[in-house]
Protein backbone atom coordinates (compact mmCIF):
# COMPACT_ATOMS: atom_id res chain seq x y z
CA UNK A 1 0.00 0.00 0.00
CA UNK A 2 1.72 3.30 -0.92
CA UNK A 3 -0.48 6.48 -0.11
CA UNK A 4 1.88 8.91 -2.27
CA UNK A 5 -0.23 10.50 -5.07
CA UNK A 6 0.38 10.15 -9.17
CA UNK A 7 1.97 13.34 -10.43
CA UNK A 8 1.08 13.59 -13.91
CA UNK A 9 2.43 16.43 -16.61
CA UNK A 10 1.04 17.84 -19.90
CA UNK A 11 1.92 21.14 -22.19
CA UNK A 12 -1.16 22.45 -20.68
CA UNK A 13 -4.93 21.40 -20.08
CA UNK A 14 -4.79 18.21 -22.92
CA UNK A 15 -3.96 15.61 -20.04
CA UNK A 16 -6.80 16.12 -18.22
CA UNK A 17 -8.74 13.54 -20.70
CA UNK A 18 -5.94 11.51 -19.10
CA UNK A 19 -6.70 12.08 -15.54
CA UNK A 20 -10.39 11.54 -16.33
CA UNK A 21 -9.08 7.76 -17.22
CA UNK A 22 -6.89 7.71 -14.04
CA UNK A 23 -9.87 8.66 -11.85
CA UNK A 24 -12.05 6.41 -13.36
CA UNK A 25 -9.89 3.35 -13.00
CA UNK A 26 -8.33 4.60 -9.66
CA UNK A 27 -10.45 6.78 -7.91
CA UNK A 28 -8.97 6.41 -4.06
CA UNK A 29 -5.75 7.77 -5.81
CA UNK A 30 -4.31 11.63 -5.01
CA UNK A 31 -3.57 13.28 -8.13
CA UNK A 32 -0.91 16.04 -8.70
CA UNK A 33 -1.15 17.71 -12.13
CA UNK A 34 1.16 19.86 -13.67
CA UNK A 35 0.14 22.01 -17.19
CA UNK A 36 2.76 23.96 -18.84
CA UNK A 37 0.49 26.40 -19.97
CA UNK A 38 2.78 29.02 -20.28
CA UNK A 39 4.68 27.10 -22.83
CA UNK A 40 1.96 25.35 -24.43
CA UNK A 41 2.01 23.85 -27.25
CA UNK A 42 4.85 21.06 -27.54
CA UNK A 43 3.41 19.75 -30.88
CA UNK A 44 5.16 22.32 -32.86
CA UNK A 45 8.38 22.67 -31.03
CA UNK A 46 11.67 20.63 -31.66
CA UNK A 47 12.82 17.92 -29.33
CA UNK A 48 15.59 19.68 -27.60
CA UNK A 49 12.81 22.77 -26.51
CA UNK A 50 10.11 19.19 -25.77
CA UNK A 51 13.16 17.50 -23.64
CA UNK A 52 14.06 20.49 -21.91
CA UNK A 53 10.24 21.69 -20.91
CA UNK A 54 9.53 17.93 -20.29
CA UNK A 55 12.18 17.93 -17.88
CA UNK A 56 11.68 21.19 -15.98
CA UNK A 57 7.56 19.59 -15.64
CA UNK A 58 8.93 16.39 -14.34
CA UNK A 59 11.53 17.70 -11.84
CA UNK A 60 8.70 20.69 -10.67
CA UNK A 61 6.35 17.61 -9.95
CA UNK A 62 9.23 15.82 -7.72
CA UNK A 63 8.44 18.05 -5.02
CA UNK A 64 5.15 16.35 -4.56
CA UNK A 65 7.07 13.30 -3.67
CA UNK A 66 4.88 10.91 -6.31
CA UNK A 67 5.24 7.13 -6.57
CA UNK A 68 4.41 7.69 -10.36
CA UNK A 69 4.92 10.24 -13.33
CA UNK A 70 2.54 10.15 -16.20
CA UNK A 71 3.94 11.80 -18.76
CA UNK A 72 -0.16 12.61 -20.60
CA UNK A 73 1.39 14.89 -23.44
CA UNK A 74 1.87 12.45 -26.23
CA UNK A 75 3.92 15.15 -28.27
CA UNK A 76 6.73 14.52 -24.34
CA UNK A 77 5.86 11.25 -24.44
CA UNK A 78 7.13 10.42 -28.39
CA UNK A 79 9.99 12.82 -27.99
CA UNK A 80 11.41 12.83 -24.04
CA UNK A 81 10.06 9.75 -22.21
CA UNK A 82 13.47 8.42 -22.56
CA UNK A 83 15.29 11.75 -20.55
CA UNK A 84 12.03 11.78 -18.37
CA UNK A 85 12.62 8.44 -16.88
CA UNK A 86 16.58 8.70 -16.82
CA UNK A 87 16.41 11.89 -14.46
CA UNK A 88 13.27 10.09 -12.65
CA UNK A 89 13.95 8.29 -9.06
CA UNK A 90 10.44 6.68 -9.78
CA UNK A 91 8.70 4.74 -12.56
CA UNK A 92 7.22 7.10 -15.33
CA UNK A 93 4.45 6.05 -17.62
CA UNK A 94 4.19 7.93 -21.27
CA UNK A 95 0.88 7.52 -23.41
CA UNK A 96 2.64 6.51 -26.25
CA UNK A 97 3.69 2.93 -25.60
CA UNK A 98 0.41 1.66 -24.18
CA UNK A 99 -1.49 3.25 -27.34
CA UNK A 100 1.02 1.36 -29.50
CA UNK A 101 0.62 -1.60 -27.69
CA UNK A 102 -3.07 -1.51 -27.69
CA UNK A 103 -2.90 -0.72 -31.02
CA UNK A 104 -0.94 -3.92 -31.90
CA UNK A 105 -2.98 -6.23 -30.29
CA UNK A 106 -6.00 -5.24 -32.24
CA UNK A 107 -4.73 -4.77 -34.92
CA UNK A 108 -4.80 -8.17 -35.68
CA UNK A 109 -1.78 -7.58 -38.76
CA UNK A 110 -4.49 -5.15 -40.25
CA UNK A 111 -3.80 -1.54 -41.12
CA UNK A 112 -2.45 1.00 -38.13
CA UNK A 113 -3.67 4.85 -38.34
CA UNK A 114 -1.80 7.20 -36.52
CA UNK A 115 -3.38 10.49 -35.61
CA UNK A 116 -1.07 13.15 -33.68
CA UNK A 117 0.69 16.35 -33.97
CA UNK A 118 3.30 17.38 -36.30
CA UNK A 119 5.87 16.82 -33.71
CA UNK A 120 4.44 13.24 -32.76
CA UNK A 121 4.12 12.05 -36.60
CA UNK A 122 8.31 13.17 -37.29
CA UNK A 123 8.87 11.61 -34.53
CA UNK A 124 8.14 8.05 -35.57
CA UNK A 125 7.37 7.01 -32.04
CA UNK A 126 4.28 4.90 -32.68
CA UNK A 127 5.67 3.41 -35.50
CA UNK A 128 8.85 2.14 -33.96
CA UNK A 129 6.94 1.43 -30.71
CA UNK A 130 4.54 -0.67 -32.60
CA UNK A 131 7.76 -1.91 -34.21
CA UNK A 132 8.96 -2.78 -30.94
CA UNK A 133 6.07 -4.85 -29.83
CA UNK A 134 6.33 -7.37 -32.35
CA UNK A 135 4.02 -5.78 -34.51
CA UNK A 136 4.39 -6.08 -38.54
CA UNK A 137 1.07 -4.32 -39.49
CA UNK A 138 1.18 -1.27 -41.66
CA UNK A 139 1.45 1.85 -40.02
CA UNK A 140 -0.25 5.18 -41.82
CA UNK A 141 0.55 8.64 -40.04
CA UNK A 142 -1.62 11.90 -40.08
CA UNK A 143 -0.36 15.05 -38.38
CA UNK A 144 -3.97 16.76 -37.84
CA UNK A 145 -2.53 20.38 -36.43
CA UNK A 146 -6.10 21.72 -36.64
CA UNK A 147 -7.82 19.30 -34.32
CA UNK A 148 -6.11 20.93 -31.17
CA UNK A 149 -7.43 24.52 -31.29
CA UNK A 150 -11.14 23.37 -32.93
CA UNK A 151 -11.32 21.44 -29.24
CA UNK A 152 -9.92 24.29 -27.43
CA UNK A 153 -12.23 26.47 -28.47
CA UNK A 154 -15.02 24.26 -27.38
CA UNK A 155 -16.86 23.88 -30.43
CA UNK A 156 -19.57 21.33 -31.10
CA UNK A 157 -18.00 18.00 -32.48
CA UNK A 158 -20.42 17.53 -35.17
CA UNK A 159 -20.86 21.13 -36.60
CA UNK A 160 -19.86 21.39 -39.96
CA UNK A 161 -16.36 23.05 -39.75
CA UNK A 162 -15.28 20.65 -37.33
CA UNK A 163 -16.71 17.55 -39.65
CA UNK A 164 -15.12 18.81 -42.80
CA UNK A 165 -11.66 19.11 -41.03
CA UNK A 166 -11.69 15.64 -39.83
CA UNK A 167 -12.95 14.30 -43.04
CA UNK A 168 -10.58 16.36 -44.56
CA UNK A 169 -7.62 14.52 -42.74
CA UNK A 170 -8.96 11.51 -42.86
CA UNK A 171 -9.55 11.04 -46.45
CA UNK A 172 -6.34 9.60 -47.44
CA UNK A 173 -7.56 6.64 -44.84
CA UNK A 174 -10.71 5.64 -47.15
CA UNK A 175 -8.56 3.71 -49.55
CA UNK A 176 -6.59 1.92 -46.78
CA UNK A 177 -8.56 -1.09 -45.37
CA UNK A 178 -7.73 0.23 -41.67
CA UNK A 179 -8.57 -1.56 -38.86
CA UNK A 180 -7.78 0.52 -36.09
CA UNK A 181 -7.23 4.13 -35.85
CA UNK A 182 -4.69 5.69 -32.47
CA UNK A 183 -6.40 9.05 -31.04
CA UNK A 184 -2.75 10.03 -30.30
CA UNK A 185 -2.86 13.61 -28.98
CA UNK A 186 -5.19 14.40 -25.46
CA UNK A 187 -7.53 16.26 -27.26
CA UNK A 188 -8.52 13.95 -29.93
CA UNK A 189 -10.88 12.21 -27.81
CA UNK A 190 -13.27 15.11 -27.81
CA UNK A 191 -13.61 14.54 -31.69
CA UNK A 192 -14.13 10.68 -30.97
CA UNK A 193 -17.22 10.92 -32.40
CA UNK A 194 -16.48 12.63 -35.66
CA UNK A 195 -13.45 10.85 -35.89
CA UNK A 196 -15.44 7.12 -35.81
CA UNK A 197 -18.20 8.98 -38.12
CA UNK A 198 -15.72 9.53 -40.88
CA UNK A 199 -14.04 6.05 -40.34
CA UNK A 200 -17.41 3.92 -40.42
CA UNK A 201 -18.04 1.67 -37.18
CA UNK A 202 -16.06 -1.48 -38.40
CA UNK A 203 -12.81 0.79 -37.43
CA UNK A 204 -11.40 0.44 -34.12
CA UNK A 205 -10.49 3.52 -32.57
CA UNK A 206 -7.64 3.23 -29.51
CA UNK A 207 -7.78 6.34 -27.37
CA UNK A 208 -3.85 6.39 -25.74
CA UNK A 209 -4.42 8.15 -22.73
CA UNK A 210 -7.37 5.67 -21.58
CA UNK A 211 -4.59 2.89 -22.26
CA UNK A 212 -2.03 4.78 -20.18
CA UNK A 213 -4.66 4.75 -17.35
CA UNK A 214 -5.15 0.76 -17.52
CA UNK A 215 -1.00 0.56 -17.55
CA UNK A 216 -0.85 2.96 -14.54
CA UNK A 217 -3.35 0.69 -12.68
CA UNK A 218 -1.56 -2.83 -13.52
CA UNK A 219 1.85 -1.51 -13.03
CA UNK A 220 0.75 0.17 -9.34
CA UNK A 221 -1.28 -3.06 -8.87
CA UNK A 222 1.97 -5.34 -9.76
CA UNK A 223 4.43 -3.73 -7.69
CA UNK A 224 2.26 -3.34 -4.52
CA UNK A 225 1.89 0.66 -5.23
CA UNK A 226 -2.12 1.31 -4.98
CA UNK A 227 -3.57 3.03 -2.52
CA UNK A 228 -5.77 0.77 -1.02
CA UNK A 229 -7.65 2.70 1.32
CA UNK A 230 -11.55 3.17 1.30
CA UNK A 231 -11.72 6.73 0.48
CA UNK A 232 -12.31 9.69 -2.34
CA UNK A 233 -8.22 10.54 -3.38
CA UNK A 234 -7.98 14.44 -4.14
CA UNK A 235 -6.62 16.40 -7.13
CA UNK A 236 -4.29 19.11 -7.26
CA UNK A 237 -3.62 21.13 -10.54
CA UNK A 238 -0.46 23.81 -10.83
CA UNK A 239 0.05 25.64 -14.13
CA UNK A 240 2.76 27.92 -15.41
CA UNK A 241 0.00 30.29 -16.92
CA UNK A 242 -3.48 31.29 -17.31
CA UNK A 243 -5.63 29.28 -14.08
CA UNK A 244 -9.06 30.66 -14.88
CA UNK A 245 -8.77 29.36 -18.85
CA UNK A 246 -7.36 26.08 -17.25
CA UNK A 247 -10.36 25.74 -15.40
CA UNK A 248 -12.85 26.99 -17.79
CA UNK A 249 -11.61 24.77 -20.71
CA UNK A 250 -10.33 22.22 -18.93
CA UNK A 251 -13.26 20.99 -16.97
CA UNK A 252 -14.74 19.70 -20.53
CA UNK A 253 -11.77 17.37 -20.99
CA UNK A 254 -12.01 15.77 -16.94
CA UNK A 255 -15.56 16.06 -17.60
CA UNK A 256 -16.15 17.01 -14.17
CA UNK A 257 -15.77 20.55 -12.42
CA UNK A 258 -11.92 21.74 -11.83
CA UNK A 259 -10.93 22.94 -8.12
CA UNK A 260 -7.82 23.45 -6.49
CA UNK A 261 -5.85 25.14 -9.02
CA UNK A 262 -2.52 27.18 -8.33
CA UNK A 263 -0.69 29.44 -10.41
CA UNK A 264 3.45 28.34 -10.68
CA UNK A 265 6.05 31.15 -11.11
CA UNK A 266 8.66 30.32 -13.31
CA UNK A 267 11.31 30.44 -11.37
CA UNK A 268 9.53 27.03 -9.68
CA UNK A 269 9.89 25.29 -12.52
CA UNK A 270 12.66 26.55 -14.95
CA UNK A 271 15.96 25.50 -14.33
CA UNK B 1 21.52 59.39 -40.54
CA UNK B 2 21.82 56.69 -38.08
CA UNK B 3 23.17 53.42 -39.33
CA UNK B 4 21.99 51.08 -36.54
CA UNK B 5 19.58 48.26 -36.93
CA UNK B 6 16.10 48.47 -36.49
CA UNK B 7 14.57 45.39 -33.97
CA UNK B 8 11.83 43.60 -34.07
CA UNK B 9 10.38 40.90 -32.17
CA UNK B 10 7.13 38.78 -32.42
CA UNK B 11 5.93 35.65 -30.55
CA UNK B 12 6.59 33.72 -33.28
CA UNK B 13 7.18 34.19 -37.45
CA UNK B 14 3.43 35.93 -37.37
CA UNK B 15 5.85 39.49 -37.45
CA UNK B 16 7.54 38.83 -40.84
CA UNK B 17 4.27 40.39 -42.11
CA UNK B 18 5.32 43.27 -40.56
CA UNK B 19 8.81 43.14 -41.40
CA UNK B 20 7.66 42.85 -45.00
CA UNK B 21 5.66 46.41 -45.07
CA UNK B 22 9.11 47.64 -43.83
CA UNK B 23 11.42 46.30 -45.90
CA UNK B 24 9.03 47.57 -48.59
CA UNK B 25 9.25 51.30 -47.00
CA UNK B 26 12.71 50.84 -45.99
CA UNK B 27 14.63 48.82 -48.35
CA UNK B 28 17.78 49.99 -47.12
CA UNK B 29 17.57 49.76 -43.06
CA UNK B 30 19.42 46.86 -41.67
CA UNK B 31 16.45 44.43 -39.59
CA UNK B 32 17.47 42.37 -37.09
CA UNK B 33 14.14 40.02 -35.96
CA UNK B 34 13.77 38.08 -32.44
CA UNK B 35 10.80 35.06 -32.85
CA UNK B 36 10.16 33.27 -29.32
CA UNK B 37 9.05 30.36 -31.29
CA UNK B 38 9.57 28.09 -28.14
CA UNK B 39 6.59 29.77 -25.75
CA UNK B 40 4.43 30.82 -29.42
CA UNK B 41 1.91 31.47 -28.96
CA UNK B 42 1.07 34.33 -26.80
CA UNK B 43 -2.75 34.71 -27.74
CA UNK B 44 -3.95 32.35 -24.96
CA UNK B 45 -1.80 33.54 -22.45
CA UNK B 46 -2.09 36.42 -19.30
CA UNK B 47 -1.03 39.47 -19.75
CA UNK B 48 1.93 38.33 -16.27
CA UNK B 49 3.41 36.33 -18.90
CA UNK B 50 3.36 37.91 -21.96
CA UNK B 51 4.34 41.07 -20.43
CA UNK B 52 7.49 38.52 -18.94
CA UNK B 53 8.06 37.02 -22.76
CA UNK B 54 8.09 40.09 -23.97
CA UNK B 55 10.67 42.03 -21.62
CA UNK B 56 13.05 39.02 -22.32
CA UNK B 57 12.25 39.59 -26.05
CA UNK B 58 12.73 43.53 -26.02
CA UNK B 59 15.79 42.98 -23.68
CA UNK B 60 17.41 39.92 -25.92
CA UNK B 61 17.12 42.85 -29.16
CA UNK B 62 18.91 45.19 -27.04
CA UNK B 63 22.38 43.65 -27.37
CA UNK B 64 22.26 44.90 -31.10
CA UNK B 65 22.32 48.55 -30.39
CA UNK B 66 18.70 48.98 -32.79
CA UNK B 67 17.56 52.66 -32.69
CA UNK B 68 14.20 51.52 -32.90
CA UNK B 69 12.11 48.41 -31.38
CA UNK B 70 8.65 47.16 -33.09
CA UNK B 71 6.87 44.89 -30.99
CA UNK B 72 5.35 43.43 -34.19
CA UNK B 73 3.01 41.01 -32.44
CA UNK B 74 -0.30 42.36 -31.55
CA UNK B 75 -1.16 40.63 -28.27
CA UNK B 76 2.28 42.16 -27.16
CA UNK B 77 1.72 45.24 -27.99
CA UNK B 78 -1.93 44.98 -26.32
CA UNK B 79 -0.67 44.23 -22.92
CA UNK B 80 2.77 44.77 -22.53
CA UNK B 81 4.06 47.84 -24.78
CA UNK B 82 4.42 50.23 -21.94
CA UNK B 83 6.31 48.06 -20.14
CA UNK B 84 8.59 47.49 -22.80
CA UNK B 85 8.77 51.09 -23.40
CA UNK B 86 9.71 51.92 -19.83
CA UNK B 87 12.73 49.15 -19.98
CA UNK B 88 13.95 50.48 -23.47
CA UNK B 89 16.41 53.17 -24.04
CA UNK B 90 15.23 53.49 -27.40
CA UNK B 91 12.04 54.21 -29.07
CA UNK B 92 9.55 51.53 -29.20
CA UNK B 93 6.32 51.34 -32.04
CA UNK B 94 3.67 48.82 -31.05
CA UNK B 95 1.11 48.04 -33.82
CA UNK B 96 -1.77 48.24 -31.93
CA UNK B 97 -1.94 52.30 -32.13
CA UNK B 98 -0.98 52.94 -35.63
CA UNK B 99 -3.86 50.44 -35.99
CA UNK B 100 -6.18 52.28 -34.15
CA UNK B 101 -5.18 55.41 -35.52
CA UNK B 102 -5.55 54.34 -38.87
CA UNK B 103 -8.77 52.78 -38.40
CA UNK B 104 -10.47 56.08 -36.34
CA UNK B 105 -9.21 58.22 -39.39
CA UNK B 106 -10.82 56.00 -42.30
CA UNK B 107 -13.77 54.89 -40.31
CA UNK B 108 -15.21 58.60 -40.60
CA UNK B 109 -17.37 57.97 -37.88
CA UNK B 110 -18.91 54.63 -38.77
CA UNK B 111 -18.51 51.51 -36.94
CA UNK B 112 -15.11 50.13 -36.87
CA UNK B 113 -14.60 46.17 -36.23
CA UNK B 114 -11.71 44.71 -34.45
CA UNK B 115 -10.37 41.06 -35.62
CA UNK B 116 -8.02 39.80 -32.98
CA UNK B 117 -6.03 36.93 -30.64
CA UNK B 118 -8.54 35.74 -27.06
CA UNK B 119 -5.71 38.17 -25.62
CA UNK B 120 -5.67 41.08 -27.83
CA UNK B 121 -9.16 41.18 -28.33
CA UNK B 122 -10.11 40.76 -23.84
CA UNK B 123 -7.29 43.35 -23.55
CA UNK B 124 -9.80 46.21 -24.97
CA UNK B 125 -5.85 47.93 -26.46
CA UNK B 126 -8.05 48.43 -29.73
CA UNK B 127 -10.98 50.40 -28.46
CA UNK B 128 -9.19 51.90 -25.89
CA UNK B 129 -6.75 53.60 -28.47
CA UNK B 130 -9.41 54.45 -30.59
CA UNK B 131 -11.16 56.67 -27.93
CA UNK B 132 -7.82 58.20 -27.53
CA UNK B 133 -7.44 59.01 -30.90
CA UNK B 134 -10.64 61.26 -30.29
CA UNK B 135 -12.41 59.33 -31.97
CA UNK B 136 -16.10 57.71 -30.22
CA UNK B 137 -17.35 55.28 -33.46
CA UNK B 138 -19.25 52.47 -32.52
CA UNK B 139 -16.43 49.44 -31.80
CA UNK B 140 -17.34 45.83 -32.29
CA UNK B 141 -14.49 43.14 -31.38
CA UNK B 142 -14.28 39.28 -32.24
CA UNK B 143 -11.90 36.58 -31.35
CA UNK B 144 -11.24 34.30 -34.07
CA UNK B 145 -8.78 31.83 -32.53
CA UNK B 146 -8.80 29.69 -35.61
CA UNK B 147 -7.36 31.75 -38.11
CA UNK B 148 -3.61 31.75 -36.63
CA UNK B 149 -3.75 27.33 -37.19
CA UNK B 150 -5.51 27.92 -40.49
CA UNK B 151 -2.28 30.35 -41.58
CA UNK B 152 0.20 28.59 -40.02
CA UNK B 153 -1.16 24.87 -41.85
CA UNK B 154 -0.61 26.57 -45.18
CA UNK B 155 -4.29 26.11 -46.11
CA UNK B 156 -5.63 27.47 -49.31
CA UNK B 157 -7.17 30.83 -47.92
CA UNK B 158 -9.85 30.21 -50.37
CA UNK B 159 -10.62 26.40 -49.65
CA UNK B 160 -13.72 25.72 -48.26
CA UNK B 161 -12.64 25.39 -44.22
CA UNK B 162 -11.04 28.31 -44.54
CA UNK B 163 -13.79 30.60 -46.37
CA UNK B 164 -16.74 28.83 -43.99
CA UNK B 165 -14.55 29.27 -40.60
CA UNK B 166 -14.24 33.65 -41.98
CA UNK B 167 -18.06 33.41 -42.76
CA UNK B 168 -18.65 31.91 -39.22
CA UNK B 169 -16.36 34.56 -37.68
CA UNK B 170 -17.55 37.37 -39.32
CA UNK B 171 -21.28 36.75 -38.95
CA UNK B 172 -21.79 38.93 -36.49
CA UNK B 173 -20.73 42.14 -38.94
CA UNK B 174 -23.62 41.43 -41.04
CA UNK B 175 -26.23 43.23 -38.95
CA UNK B 176 -23.93 45.94 -38.79
CA UNK B 177 -22.96 49.03 -40.77
CA UNK B 178 -19.05 47.92 -40.35
CA UNK B 179 -17.01 50.61 -42.04
CA UNK B 180 -13.63 49.68 -41.17
CA UNK B 181 -12.34 45.97 -39.92
CA UNK B 182 -8.58 45.80 -38.37
CA UNK B 183 -6.93 43.17 -39.05
CA UNK B 184 -5.67 42.73 -35.42
CA UNK B 185 -3.23 39.66 -35.77
CA UNK B 186 0.04 39.60 -37.76
CA UNK B 187 -1.25 36.13 -39.11
CA UNK B 188 -4.45 38.00 -40.38
CA UNK B 189 -3.31 39.77 -43.49
CA UNK B 190 -2.68 36.18 -45.23
CA UNK B 191 -6.21 35.88 -45.41
CA UNK B 192 -6.84 39.20 -46.12
CA UNK B 193 -9.29 37.79 -49.44
CA UNK B 194 -11.87 35.66 -47.76
CA UNK B 195 -12.52 38.02 -45.04
CA UNK B 196 -12.76 40.88 -48.26
CA UNK B 197 -14.81 38.65 -49.44
CA UNK B 198 -17.31 37.92 -46.47
CA UNK B 199 -17.70 41.47 -45.77
CA UNK B 200 -17.62 43.12 -49.40
CA UNK B 201 -15.79 45.46 -51.24
CA UNK B 202 -17.49 48.66 -49.14
CA UNK B 203 -15.52 47.49 -46.16
CA UNK B 204 -12.18 49.66 -45.49
CA UNK B 205 -9.55 47.10 -44.54
CA UNK B 206 -6.72 48.53 -41.97
CA UNK B 207 -3.44 45.65 -41.97
CA UNK B 208 -2.22 47.04 -38.71
CA UNK B 209 1.25 45.93 -39.58
CA UNK B 210 0.85 47.91 -42.10
CA UNK B 211 0.19 51.14 -40.45
CA UNK B 212 3.05 50.15 -37.92
CA UNK B 213 5.64 50.15 -41.34
CA UNK B 214 4.44 53.95 -41.45
CA UNK B 215 4.76 54.88 -38.19
CA UNK B 216 8.37 53.32 -38.21
CA UNK B 217 9.28 55.44 -41.48
CA UNK B 218 7.71 58.70 -40.58
CA UNK B 219 9.42 58.37 -36.71
CA UNK B 220 12.69 58.06 -38.02
CA UNK B 221 12.08 60.64 -40.37
CA UNK B 222 11.30 63.05 -38.53
CA UNK B 223 13.95 62.29 -35.57
CA UNK B 224 16.67 62.10 -38.35
CA UNK B 225 17.38 58.33 -37.66
CA UNK B 226 17.03 57.02 -41.37
CA UNK B 227 19.66 55.15 -42.87
CA UNK B 228 20.48 57.38 -45.98
CA UNK B 229 23.36 55.35 -47.32
CA UNK B 230 22.46 53.22 -50.88
CA UNK B 231 22.20 49.99 -50.08
CA UNK B 232 20.23 47.03 -49.29
CA UNK B 233 19.54 46.77 -45.67
CA UNK B 234 20.64 42.79 -44.26
CA UNK B 235 18.00 40.86 -42.73
CA UNK B 236 19.22 38.54 -39.72
CA UNK B 237 16.65 36.19 -37.33
CA UNK B 238 16.96 34.46 -34.58
CA UNK B 239 14.77 32.27 -32.76
CA UNK B 240 14.15 30.56 -29.48
CA UNK B 241 13.11 27.46 -30.92
CA UNK B 242 12.85 25.46 -34.73
CA UNK B 243 14.49 27.80 -37.43
CA UNK B 244 13.69 25.22 -39.97
CA UNK B 245 9.84 25.73 -38.95
CA UNK B 246 10.60 29.32 -39.04
CA UNK B 247 12.45 29.01 -42.68
CA UNK B 248 9.88 27.42 -44.38
CA UNK B 249 6.48 28.79 -42.72
CA UNK B 250 7.71 32.44 -42.08
CA UNK B 251 8.62 32.71 -46.36
CA UNK B 252 4.95 32.93 -46.48
CA UNK B 253 4.67 35.83 -44.35
CA UNK B 254 7.75 37.99 -45.60
CA UNK B 255 6.74 36.77 -49.29
CA UNK B 256 10.68 36.61 -49.42
CA UNK B 257 13.34 33.34 -48.95
CA UNK B 258 14.68 33.56 -45.40
CA UNK B 259 18.08 33.27 -44.84
CA UNK B 260 20.65 33.68 -41.52
CA UNK B 261 18.60 32.10 -39.00
CA UNK B 262 19.87 31.66 -35.72
CA UNK B 263 18.89 29.73 -32.30
CA UNK B 264 19.14 31.21 -29.25
CA UNK B 265 19.55 28.97 -26.14
CA UNK B 266 17.30 30.01 -23.50
CA UNK B 267 20.08 31.68 -21.28
CA UNK B 268 20.23 34.41 -24.16
CA UNK B 269 16.79 35.57 -23.45
CA UNK B 270 15.31 34.42 -20.33
CA UNK B 271 15.77 36.56 -16.78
Amino acid sequence: MDKRPIAVFDSGLGGLSVVRHLRESLPNEDIVYFGDTARVPYGTKTRTTVVKFALEDAHYLLRFEPKLIVVACNTASALAIDEVRRESPVPVVGVVEPGALAAAERAGGGTIAILGTEATINSQAYPKAIAAAGCDAPVFQIACPLFVPLVEEGRDPNGPIVRMTVDEYLAPLRQRDVHVVVLGCTHYPLLREPIAAALGTRVKIVDSGCEAARTVHSQLERNGGLCRESRIGTMHSYVSDNPARFRAVGSRFLEHPIEHVELVDPEHYIR
